[in-house]
């Protein structure tokens, strides 16, 4: 497309992409949360259909595969862009309830400390 | 923890803070991308669940309710969450794999303009 | 197939058939309770894809569709064919449980009537 | 409720079962084929929520924990109810989907055989 290298594209503007996207085609009748947040669990078992059959050691290798490989990304790629249009119709920031969620967890799950470490 | 605030959090950076965050716990030898991936598909349901008896208009409002919107933000960050980790164990870049599905999209789905448009 | 009509299938009947499908196939290395339950949420996820964005007038209406007809009730039958083997490897009973369930649910959520009713 | 033991109940008197239950509580509104199979899919992952992050063998040995076995009693009958109220309100019949299905899976998957077997 260009000469200079895309900078690496950050959550805030892939969310914003892909309104963008959605408003070109007149598809926000249908972007309900309901609707969206049904799509993204349809999508997670995409994923999971990946894996279903596997031995836990061979799912840590799917990505030596590069059509598994494609999928896998594929299928991240339908997930992540389900969850940040439910986020968008709905105005909730997905980093900021992530990073506060990490707090809760880390009050939630002390780590355990050996005596004397 | 510090005067300063916190700038707001990028997803790389939060990325890296579950995956010491797992560690600390010795919780990687679950974390498995089987394992994560239904990990992720049971957290996407959840969210799923909020929504399964309400009306499209209803599903347009859980956000003036405190409490479902606290649940909402709670099972976005679970989601997000399962899917940054599943993405570190396999060595997925999610923003990469995103723009690319953008970038295929926009060609699988061009947009219909209007003639003298 | 013959001049005789099948009786009307049953349950355990339709248990046992799948029991010996698999085992004719050598596929039970394969259907571990934990690889089942991730095939039953699969094929439930594919019989929500149907649905996805769909109002719920025309979730009411699949059926008048031949080709939406044949993919509901396949899915229909992936979804059962999957519980019912995740019950064989468990050893559970699924009409018992069922029936156990309504039983507590009657309990649970009592009817209530009208005054003078 | 009486003195003889009840029969063991099969598929379409549940069914049935489920139809009064719901129709008693006014809840046919609720029960488009939308929402039913939203609630289906959700109780699927419920059932997943329990496997996680178990082995394959920790899987297999799930019914030895009384009430780890009562919660997948009480999963697979909430999967059930689900599949069969949503059969009732399109008018599928889940017995014959799955004993179609069983027939174009054997000549999907034919057993091969060994030479000289």
């Amino acid at each position: 497309m260009t000469d200079l290298p895309h900078p690496p594209p950050d959550l805030p503007a892939l969310q914003r992409r892909l309104a963008e996207f959605a408003a070109a085609r007149d598809w926000q009748p249908y972007h309900t949360p309901k609707n969206l947040v049904a799509a993204l669990s349809v999508e997670a078992s995409e994923l999971v259909e990946i894996f279903q059959w596997l031995t836990p050691e061979q799912s840590a290798r799917v990505m030596a595969d590069p059509d598994t490989a494609h999928r896998v990304r594929d299928e991240v790629a339908d997930v992540l862009a389900y969850l940040l249009q439910f986020c968008e119709v709905l105005g909730v920031d997905p980093l900021a309830a992530l990073a506060a969620k990490i707090e809760r967890n880390e009050l939630r799950f002390p780590v355990r400390r050996e005596p004397g470490a």
